[in-house]
This record gives structure tokens, sequence and C-alpha cells, in this order.
């Protein structure tokens, strides 16, 4: 499911794009209305681009299958997410900032409280503040920088959110998670999930036994939990492949971090949503193409809030007319995946999105909604489809075959 | 995206397939109505089809790209047009019923004006007659007959378009076109794309010095600029493929050059929309298969004339009967790609489509036009699985498995 027109379609001239993501944005009906969360919203701004955008559903990986963020955002951006698939600690590793080199080994780590017995009793310590975050990371770096002849580093993400990079030779990425996804047990231990991995697992291991000896008498955050295990191999950039000056405005580093990835430009947003769409008016014109990340669909969708989710959608609908305003030649709005509130997960259901342009194919009554957009003219499609449509909306392809 | 099912379900008998291409049927709105130019058109004949017929949205090549002819055409025929790609040269040759033999690299020519910088002043020679066309392709084939041991043939088409074919050892296809698309620079110099091309490079750029200097004296028509340069290599053939007897008809010879490519029997049509049925009707049961093609709507599309394309579409409507008349069992009408009237060029939108026959599953509020049709029984699908639908259609294909 990779863009599959020849590379040699691609023009170095055309419009420019927005790609606007509500995170989790698709959901499943409420039994009082029968409406989902995007359709019970009210969304004045989406549903007047409605009418006038083509209008489909996005399938994210393959019908049934529920994506993480990596994933679901690699599709969004043009990747086939089975054949690029990474861990997440890859995805916050360079989410912060942190200099990647080739065959570097990332870990996402939790901060987690563990009891007297050894049993994890809360998976994310309370979420901390980043300032706690950051004072726990300095100690474990200084009691943890080497292990066997690997390097170790550790960064800050956000609350309970830690990234650890092991830097050494022939490590293994095929290691097991320990987070036991549950409170009451205690952690795994490292697994070696291929041949080859054991001197790995035995190095990771025994780092983690060294954050708990360090953490020890921490009365919240004791001990870590481990997963989301990977080595960073690069990608086929996105600037070179989509010739586009690219940029990534997002407020939590593991968005910034998948589209560093693809080589766009990382935009760092420290505070909510009106400064992501500030940070999108800053310097617009310096870029053909604009991916912006708004998270809070994602968030109160897995809280199972129906009308929290329902108030985050409208906040995006509010600021939309500033994001109109900058004049961008196509606009696209979808989510990465659904998470319905009534399942307080992600799931596998398609995405609603709309592709806004002079070119594009409405339906006059048209709203911007999961059963609206069902009857659209792009129909359900891959996700990773989205860039050619993209890129053909700016008029970026030339025609293929004479 | 080729025609997927095992060849040994298709049987030797079955019913009478016409498909009726409208060149550049599909459409954008217009912001008065929000209807297409299909949508616009009155279409009687093809609504009533439509409400008994099953429909949907053909996708030409891939999703966000924009089909040449070529490709266009060869994906109703059956070929995925990314694996079966060709020169327009190649099209161009076969169409004018040169006898390309395997090896041969055709390129299209246009008659041009250069001024007196030698840069280009028209790109299509002001349109030449097809009876000054045939002129000035009698003086080049008589004084350039050779290059450097490569034959030289030139056959004219319309216009202001030639076919060039150089035959000869080792010629290489990868050469770049010399037309430069735009007025006031010179043409390219022509330039080998790939290793152990260069030879070929410098037989056709002596070719087309030849060329220049045999014209140098014409008012208008002084020099040519090519294109879409491509080497013969037969295609596995339509009628083997489908057991069908085909034949073309079309009255551009771009069209029946396709069409032979893969074995169909090229019918010549010189007149205009009543010639081509008239054509139809001549032999009509001495073949299995009919692809029959109308131009119009793709010209007025192109030049941006609303009007003038509602008008191409309401003719050919018109002209319907006579082909229900002659009782195919099935009734293809849909188009090689969409030519928005709003965008004057060719794009990437999918492409009403109509199949006609006793097993169709119809809705009965159904008229033919994009609305409709993308909610109809065969969704939105590849073009190059036409061909599968029109044989089940006509009850052509076997059962798969016990």
């Amino acid at each position: 499911m990779d863009v599959t027109f020849p590379d040699d379609l691609v023009l170095d001239e055309g419009g420019r794009i927005v790609l606007l993501v509500m995170d989790g944005l698709g959901g499943l009906p409420h039994p009082d209305s029968g409406l989902t969360e995007l359709e019970a919203a009210a969304t004045p701004n989406l549903d007047r681009l409605a009418a006038g955008a083509s209008l489909g559903m996005s399938l994210p990986v393959d019908i049934g299958v529920t994506p993480g963020s990596g994933p679901g955002h690699l599709g969004l951006f043009g990747y086939d997410p089975v054949r690029y698939n990474i861990g997440r600690g890859v995805l916050s590793a360079l989410g912060v900032g942190f200099d990647l080199r080739p065959g570097d080994v990332a870990v996402r780590l939790n901060l987690a409280t563990l009891d007297a017995d050894g049993n994890v009793a809360d998976r994310r310590a309370g979420r901390p503040s980043d300032q706690e975050n950051a004072r726990l990371v300095g100690m474990l770096q200084e009691a943890v920088p080497r292990m066997r002849g690997a390097e170790v580093f550790f960064a800050s993400e956000k609350e309970h959110r830690v990234v650890l990079i092991l830097r050494g030779r022939e490590l293994s990425p095929h290691l097991g998670d320990t987070d036991p996804q549950q409170t009451g047990v205690p952690p795994h231990r490292v697994e070696p999930l291929a041949k080859g991995a054991e001197d790995t697992a035995a190095i990771l291991q025994d780092v983690l036994d060294a954050i708990r000896e360090t953490l020890r008498d921490e009365p919240v955050a004791n001990a870590v939990l481990a997963r989301g295990i990977d080595a960073y191999e690069p990608y086929p950039g996105f600037p070179e492949r989509f010739h586009l000056r690219a940029r990534a405005i997002a407020r939590y580093p593991m968005y910034r971090g998948v589209a560093r990835l693809v080589g766009m430009e990382p935009v760092v947003v420290t505070d909510g949503e009106e400064a992501t769409v500030a940070a999108l008016e800053d310097g617009f014109t310096d870029y053909d193409f604009h991916f912006i990340h708004f998270k809070a669909m994602d968030s109160r969708g897995e809280d199972g809030d129906f009308a929290a989710k329902v108030a985050a959608i409208e906040r995006v609908d509010a600021l939309l007319p500033r994001v109109e305003a900058l004049g961008p030649d196509v606009l696209v709005v979808t989510g990465d995946h659904s998470t319905p509130w009534s399942m307080k997960a992600h799931s596998w259901h398609p995405v609603p999105i709309l592709i806004a342009s002079a070119c594009a194919r409405p339906r006059r009554d048209a709203v911007f909604g999961e059963a609206s957009c069902m009857v659209g003219e792009l129909g359900t499609f891959p996700a990773a489809k989205i860039m050619s449509l993209a890129l053909a909306h700016a008029r970026r392809l030339s025609k293929f075959g004479a």
C-alpha cells in the first residue's frame, strides 16, 4: 500500500499543502443519539469545508488492523506502515531530538511504581511532572552511563515517559517488553526474541536492574517498565520523495519523532492548541508542506469521555479559520486512526478525511462526519495514498504516460 | 492491478460486448449548479441505461495518478497500465498502421515553427491541414531515408502530428524529448537517458538536424519537436487472453494504435460521431468485442468549455439507441480518465462507469453521473478490472474452484 506513482512524476513546484491531523478522530455512535463524537460535535467550519471538498474514509494500515501512533502517522506521510514498521522507542528518541545513529537501540520507558512485593502498583508512577521527570532522568544518566561496553543515554519525554538509548557494536533490537500492561504482577524480565539477541537482552536487563537500584529510595517512581524496543534505520526521505520543504508542528515529541524519521523539520510547540496554530502561522510561506498535529481527541477517547472528545473536536474546528486564512492550496483534515469513546482505545475503524482544494469533487449536502464521508468521492482507501492525492490536488504530479 | 483471474477460466463462447469510451468523461462541478459536465448534460438514454445497470467509478491508474491516453486505454483493455507503460511514439505508429517490428524505436514528432533565433514560436506550426502534413512528410522521407546504418521512416498522423521510426541494430529507446513544452526557448538536444543510449541519441540528433535542413525554407513548419520515444515490444494479445474476436472503432489514430498494440483489429473512421456508430453497425455480428471511441468530451474539457463538453456528451447520448438496437449482451460505458473543464487537462479523478447486462445489480433511482456512480454497486475500482466484469457479465468466465 505504498505510494505507487513513478518517482519521476513528482514536480518541483506546485501548491502549498497543510495536513491537519486530529489524533484519534474517528469514533462510534452514542446510543442516545446514534451520532459519533465527530457527528455530535458542532463543527461549522469543518462542515463548510466538507461541502466543497473531496470526502472519504482513510484506512490506516489494513482492514481490521488497529494502528499505534507510529504506523498511523507513517501511513499519513505516504509510507506503507507495515513495510516501515518501527518501534516506539525510536520514535520517542527522534521526537525529543536525540541524535540517533544507525544501529542505536531505543527503548520507551515508563516511570512506574512497584509495591513492596515487587509487583506493579502504578504503570505511570502517578504521572509525574516534567520537572520531576527531568530530575529522575538526570539521576539515571549519572548512575548508568555505560553497561558492558555499550553507551547508555537517557532522555526525558513528557510526564512518565522516558527514552533509553543503547549504543554499541552489534546490538539487537529483537527484545521483548518488560511492561506487563497490568498492575499486581511483577515486570517481565528482558527476553531475546531472536537468535543473536541474547547479549543485548542481558545488557538491557542489567541496565534495568541498575535503574531499579538507583530509584529504590524514591517514594513514587521507584522503577521503570520497558517497551517499544527497536533499532534506528534511516528512512527514504519525505522531502526528497515528494519534492517538498516539509515541517512538523506538534506538541507531543512522539509525533515530531515520526516526522523527523522521514526527514521533516520538527517545530517544537510547548503550549496548547492555539500555540500550535500560531506556530503554523509563523513562517508559513517558507515551507511547501505543513503537518500539524492535535492530540486531545485521542486522549479523551481513551478516557471514554464522549462529551470531552466532542469538545476537543470543537476546539480544533474553532481554530480552522486561522488555518484557512493562510491560504493553503490543499488542506487535508483527517486522523491517524479512530479512538472510539466506547472502546477507550485505538481501533481499526476507517477515519473520515476531507481534501479541500480547487480540484475537489464535492457533494453539496456533505458535512464532516463518518456517515457523510463513507459515501464521499474518495471511497475507503489506504492512508498511504493520501500523499498521492495531496500532491495531485496541489498540481505537483505530472501526467503518467503519453 | 492486472486482470487477476486464472487464464483457464476464460470460455470460448458467451455474450457480445461493447466497450463504449467517452474520452475524458469525468468532470468537476460548475460553481453555479454544483453539477459536473455529465450531471448537467441531458442524457435520457444513458440515464435509462443506468437505472438498470451496475454502476461504479473506474480508477484509471492509481489513486492520485493522472493518466495519459495510452495508460488510460490500456487499463480499459485489462492491462496494468504501469506494468505495460509505453511511449506515445509506438502508439502513434501503430495507430497510423505502420508495420512496426520488435526493436523499432518510434518517436512522436510535432511539426513546429522556430523563429529567426531558433526559439520555438509555435509548437504545432499553426496546426497544418492533413494534406500539408502529407506533403511535408513526403519531403522528409525523400530527404532522410537512412542515418548511419539505421533505416528512417516517416508517417503522417493528423494536423501537426508525425511519426518517425528508426529501425536498426541495438537501438535504445532511452532518449529524452526535444520538445521543451513551451515557446520562446530552443528545442532540447537529444539526451541519452541510460547507459548504452549514446549512439541512438546521436543518430536521432542527426535525423532531427537533417529535418531542420530540409524544412529550412518552409514558411511555417520549419522544424520538428520530438517526444514519446519508445521501442516496440509486442504485448500479450487481447484476443488470445480473453478469447474474443475484437475490433477497435476510432476516428483518431492514437486510440486505434493502443488497440492494435494489444491485437484488436482497427477500423478506420474518417468522419464524425455518426460515422463511428455506422462503422459499429457494419459487421457487428462478426466480432465478440467492440471498442468504440468518442473523442470530443476530452477536447472540449481541455478547452475549458463547460457547455461544449456538455453538448459533446449529449451527442453521444443521442446515438446510444443505435448501439442498443444492435443487441449487445453487455454494454460498458465509461471514460479513459477525467478531463474536468475547470482544470483544462486530464486529471486523476475516478470516472463514472455503467455495465448494462441481464446480470446487472441496479439501483432504480440511479442516473449516469459522478454522484450517482460513486454509490453504485461496483464502488471505486481499478480500470484494469473492467475486462473481468465485462467477461463475467457476458457469461464468459467459468467458476473458480470446485
